[in-house]
């Protein structure tokens, strides 16, 4: 299935939009209303070049939420389950962020800019009407709104190669998370060690829109003796690297799911005595024990992906979703995730997912994969 | 410029997508995180249909909010600056939602189902995040969430002969905005005089997702004595109707707006006692009137259109927004619509857009189009 995508004003382009375009991107998707790359039409050099060289990503859809004001740290900390305590300025952490019934509706990663301004780097909803609401409801002093700044990411094992060759050897201590206001002649950005893969890398939080072209393009200048080449957030290497995705393996409206059911339960500060979203439903949930649970799943042969969330039934009954598959060349598998009903989360036999192409059966797995 | 676009299991796929593909949909867009066709391939006959037949658009990616419970209507009104007084059940009404600065963040269309229980029928945003932390902030008696309800269109001023024949003589009387619960040969769903163009016509709101084939198919069977066919939210129609189109003329993160500059101050009650989100904001601006206004634009010949906001501008200096254009046969001249200073909207010499291609002279006009 080859289908266009329309090009339209209600979608917002990327300040790399043009230089994607030139870079030969094949296939958009949309994030946070906004145009992300898919693909480049070489899947495996895309794969290769995260897993033994460097990529470079626009992520600018990867929107952020800046709160800022005498109230941004108390919004922080009621906006998530984790215990915020001790968050340096300078450092960020992986957020989940849950509504009134401790269903997840994000999973961001927050930056402590200072004492009074964080920033929120979304997944794909609308966590701006969100935070701006509860900020505005509850009368906090607190300014909620997505400035102007869109994320380049460099991803692949020789990822600190080039962002050493562009920053200086400081980007070597830069610890998992933490990050640095600087700039690249005179191109200001915010740099981080983090990105949407397990093969290390850093984002450039490119600061002025404008100059988003200048910027790729002396990445691509620095990073040509690596082999650079451009690439996207890629599905096969989160699935092997069981890294979660938020509008895939869960989503308020499709999927619902708990910080425990997700296996996230470790972030949920509920011994601690600071209130936050979803307080009360998680802890029923951490008294009752979570519902069902994150897992991944085998398949054999290469059967087709579904292209959307399928069921995962035995003998017609439903007992679990499989949210995104792909065929694995390092597990020589097809792999999945999804979750699973908890009591079978270790032990389930006879399961099928229902494909679209019929029924396939399915093994059961935790995750990370370990094969 | 023709790039595909990703079909993955984070966005969703609406009941009516794999009828769409048999249709022959050339390109998509996403919206409320859904698949939405763009087009099937001839834009011509897909305008033709609209205009002098009946078209078939799958809208499923209009997705509802519900608010169900006691305080709901205390909730619907407390979310947009339209009085609701009088709102009966089985009216709907076009209600636009703004945050507590007075920017608009969508503009549904309320659907009153019963004294307690409302659907907003929205725009590309996801009011079901900030419908919920309003109301449980406020700790409010009232369940908020997207039910499986999957609008499919009718447009065109052959609409009414198809919508006959399925379903009698009474959706003749149907009030525009208004709509019954009914059935066709079983299949559930809400049938209301409403949709996006102002060619006339109907949505059905299907309310049993599983059913989306059947129902494609009975509305093909129904219409084919007056050759309906495939066809989408159409963007030159609108254009020349001056319909609004919230995510491409205004969106909160891009080019935030007031209703009094887009033109729906009439629908802000100031006057009444009634408390609602952005009242105090609103009456600032009522006060001082709107910085700009929402305008028609015209341009000469035929220039590429830009696929996303441009700058108005005079001697360097922005003065508006051009936020979407299209060349019209009907008007035989290309048009567009965006916001100018409000000093500019009724008399405005020497006025640039600056195209992609270049700047190019736009003379402003009002809304609607009268040439």
């Amino acid at each position: 299935m080859s289908i266009e995508i329309a090009i339209g004003s209600n979608i917002r382009k990327s300040p790399y939009f043009a230089a994607t375009l030139r870079a030969g991107v094949k296939c958009f998707s949309v994030y946070n209303h906004t145009y992300i790359p898919a693909h480049f039409g070489d899947p495996e050099a895309e794969y290769r070049r995260l897993t033994t060289g460097v990529a470079i990503w626009d992520v600018a859809a990867q929107r952020q939420v800046e709160l800022v004001g005498p109230d941004a740290a108390r919004l922080a900390q009621y906006l998530t389950p984790r215990n915020l305590d001790g968050t340096r300025v300078g450092q960020g952490r992986y957020v989940p962020l849950c509504d009134h019934d401790g269903y997840l509706i994000n999973d961001p990663v927050l930056l402590k800019l200072s004492e009074d301004r964080f920033w929120l780097s979304v997944a794909d909803s609308d966590i701006h009407l969100w935070a701006e609401a509860v900020a505005r409801e509850r009368g906090w002093q607190v300014r909620v709104f997505e400035p102007d700044v869109s994320p380049l990411a460099l991803q692949g094992p020789k990822a600190v190669e080039v962002t050493t060759a562009l920053f200086g050897d400081w980007v070597r201590d830069l610890r998992y998370f933490w990050f640095r206001e600087t700039s690249l002649d005179g191109i200001p950005l915010v740099l981080a060690r983090s990105g949407w893969s397990k093969q290390g890398g850093y984002e450039l939080y490119l600061t002025d829109g404008s100059r988003g072209n200048e910027l790729w393009e002396k990445v691509m200048a620095a990073g040509r003796v690596h082999g650079i080449g451009p690439g996207a957030p890629n599905d096969l290497e989160r699935l092997e690297s069981g890294l979660i995705s938020y509008g895939s393996d869960m989503r308020r409206q499709v999927v619902p799911a708990d910080p425990f059911e997700m296996g996230l339960g470790g972030l949920v500060d509920l011994a601690g005595s600071h209130d936050f979203i979803g307080r009360e439903a998680l802890a029923r949930v951490a008294a009752r024990g979570p519902a069902r649970r994150r897992v991944g799943f085998l398949l054999e042969g290469a059967p087709a992906a579904a292209g959307h969330p399928v069921a995962v039934t035995r003998d017609g009954a439903e007992l679990g979703v499989l949210s995104d598959m792909a065929y694995s060349r390092r597990f020589e598998r097809t792999i999945g995730v999804g979750l699973v009903r908890s009591e079978l989360a270790d032990d389930a036999l006879g399961l099928t997912a229902e494909l679209p192409s019929g029924p396939h059966p399915v093994r059961v797995t935790a995750l990370p994969f370990r094969l």
